[in-house]
């Protein structure tokens, strides 16, 4: 087992990130928004230039294991699931399309220290996606015309944003404003003139991406506010599009761009 | 809005528990044990009887929403999913079969609430359940021959319980051992002498059932211990049997079927 | 061991709540409101008369033991500790003046249930509380004046309220708005015609009250909201005074006035 | 303000860390453990080497506030407060004594990046801590002969110790096991070849100990396990002593030692 991080052990079995590829496979609720490119341009780290305002809020559940430990699920199930929320820029590095995924909240320790480690900017928070049931009776029946989907983000007690659909027609993964690439900053400061420092653009080394279960819907979206965050910069928005949709894909790690001088 | 419980305001929008029919949706992993039917009895209220020692034990996520609010998730996503687990006892009232949930476990209040109301005893305790993602590359395609998935349930810092399968085979619900009654304890005592207490047994009032996509498994299945639970009455156990499906039904309260003096 | 609730065992140590005498010790953080007596009015159970619009808005950090079980904290830490924040409302009671309180949020459901059983309506909340430690050498030496304390509630992810005081001066008991009575609704309704119901007035049998380590300050308030509160019953307040302080008592069940009827 | 950490924002408002000195005050249960030095010196980094087998194993509540942002307590109280619990094994840098974190747990992820900044591993717990309260009437009157405290950490739901203590005499800070240094590692993987990793020893920078209210005790301990763990370094001991105290201190940071090699 190739274990990265602490605790650091002669097995590496009490290590929070494996040095192996990950799979996930998640489900998740989409709102793009339109926001203003300047605010935007502000989060993004030298290196990466703002698209049109294009930003994606999304909440959803997770699952992810390692190709050294495909079985965590048996044995570890906490390790293996966690929800995410976040709000993600769409930008360029030079001539490729991507996004730049500025504020992440996660409710997992691991998947923070992993994200970190590719370059993904992440805090630990409180988040629910609700999806209809295909069983439920009430709810009727799965993803339709009409079913409602949510979820909602807290961080401390303070809401970050709660966004939701009211779905309106099934999609294809062609409806989705997907974008080829994911960049991430990959910083680790030094809290002393010692020490050393790491800060350098990324671009995270995702394969075997895979959507379906596309739904269109028209978008719910709320942003909140907090004394520790910045959620001003997507203060100004307009809704343009929502979905709700599964995929899958592979990472394994995040090629160095170039460094960030800070 | 046909309100029921605290908080009681004019017009019932902060009562944990709509008084209507409610749906759900389930998914579940189920690990059948034989019990010491002894042991078993002591946790019946009367009135109920034994079966031959059998129990089911599981977790599952959930989700639920009431007739008078459908479109919860849209606004409330974190009002309309819950984990659970339990140890439900099999047994009879009269000639009638069903189970009686001895001890389950919840992470909403308002599932709590709602079930002491229909006679189920619960608690708050921390639930996961970990099932393969149709698309995670690495877990590979959803439940299949040789997937595993697995719970574990924890209260005060305590495992209580551990769970899991290695799926052999697809199944169907009549691989399952259901049995047609759940039987509820609703028991409200009184703290002093002066106050009024209800202590009744009740059948819980079912319907709609639908059960699907059921896999069966290699079970496997680890009690845990806790200072102020009861987890000995389940300690001598076999396993008999593990799946996981899905499922729905409605339940609208659970009807009186005799008094309990204590 | 005397004990009242679910998880009914042979020895009752799976139960929820003791029928016995409890202790509580706890450190507080109040905000004095004046709201409009209507609108309190309103969520009073019969019986209950608002006094002026005082109200108490709290967060706390509280912990309880009962007289069958003192030394928990040893073995089961967690079920003796617990926050708590509320919306008190002054009433009278026939000539008996008191606080009802009318929403209250805990964050273990050992507590809620006991709360529920003795006539305080409870749900489950994250609920944080911090004031300045005695050894903290950057907020300074504990409580003194210019320290600051502050709290948060928050439940699915909704800001519920917020509040904290800057401290301008050490105070006494006596500076406190306390009123002798606190009252309660035991309601417990039924979910199907053939269930008992029980809905009664019952005032607490608090006993030992001891106060001390008052401090008075600037308090600040703010009200959130949420899908499934009722808040606006509180929206319109103005800032009557604010203090911290430490307090102890023991409660004995609650004594019945009066029946109510629903 | 000189924030550090993601979120990386123009005025720093949104950063885990504030790169200045922070203070801490914290109440604390303590059980020194004896075990196997070679399991223990597999787990410390290069450069340090196992005292005599001495462990600490703690559970307590914290608080801490950055110079920067001394006031956050009123605005932010869930900003300011965590609790943590660890196994720290007494070792030596050359001639300087001290202690390395070998394993441990918060319940904030700004704890936990703060700590892995200066060295400390880190993960998220569930982590509660029980003291009796000055005012409860049934615990009896705060920390005294007889009295009982205690402490759980679980994490994902598997027990991972739990702790306490029967209060025999109160004691002085003379009576704790304080050795004066805290190493650390600095350890930020690669996960991919072209990244940047570090990987160095420290020594934390702290000043102004203040230590008091000590009492010494009977402790009890147990070790739980957990898949993703590595406990077992720890599970041959025996119980050396048990005390709870209060102190308070600075960290400026930390100071490198030198690097290592991986």
């Amino acid at each position: 087992m190739a274990a990265a991080t602490h605790f650091l052990t002669p097995d590496g079995g009490a290590s929070l990130v494996d040095d192996c590829l990950y799979g996930w496979g998640a489900d998740l609720i989409v709102v793009y928004l339109r926001c203003d490119p300047e605010r935007l341009q502000a989060l993004l780290p030298p290196g990466l230039k703002v698209a049109d305002g294009l930003c994606m809020a999304y909440v959803g559940a997770f699952q992810s294991a390692s190709e050294d430990r495909p079985d965590a699920m048996l044995l570890n199930p906490a390790g293996t699931v966690y929800n995410e929320a976040a709000l993600s820029i769409a930008c360029t590095y030079g001539d490729r399309k991507g996004y730049f995924p500025a504020f992440v909240w996660v409710d997992k320790e691991w998947s923070l220290i992993r994200g970190w480690l590719n370059g993904y900017p992440k805090k630990i928070g409180a988040i629910t996606m609700a999806r209809p049931h295909a069983y439920n009776p009430v709810t009727g029946g799965g993803l339709r015309v009409g079913a409602v989907t949510g979820g909602i983000c807290s961080r401390h007690g303070f809401t970050l944003m709660r966004m939701g659909l009211t779905l309106t027609r099934a999609g294809e993964p062609g409806d989705l404003k997907s974008r080829p690439s994911t960049f991430g900053h990959r910083h680790w400061p030094a809290l002393h003139p010692t020490q050393t420092a790491v800060s350098e653009l990324v671009e995270v080394n995702r394969t075997d991406l895979k959507i379906g279960d596309v739904w269109l819907g028209e978008p719910f979206f709320e942003l909140g506010n907090a004394p520790d965050e910045a959620l001003d910069h997507f203060r100004d928005h307009e809704l343009v599009a929502g979905a709700t949709y599964s995929y899958g894909f592979r990472i394994g790690g995040a090629t160095r761009l170039e460094p960030i001088a800070r």
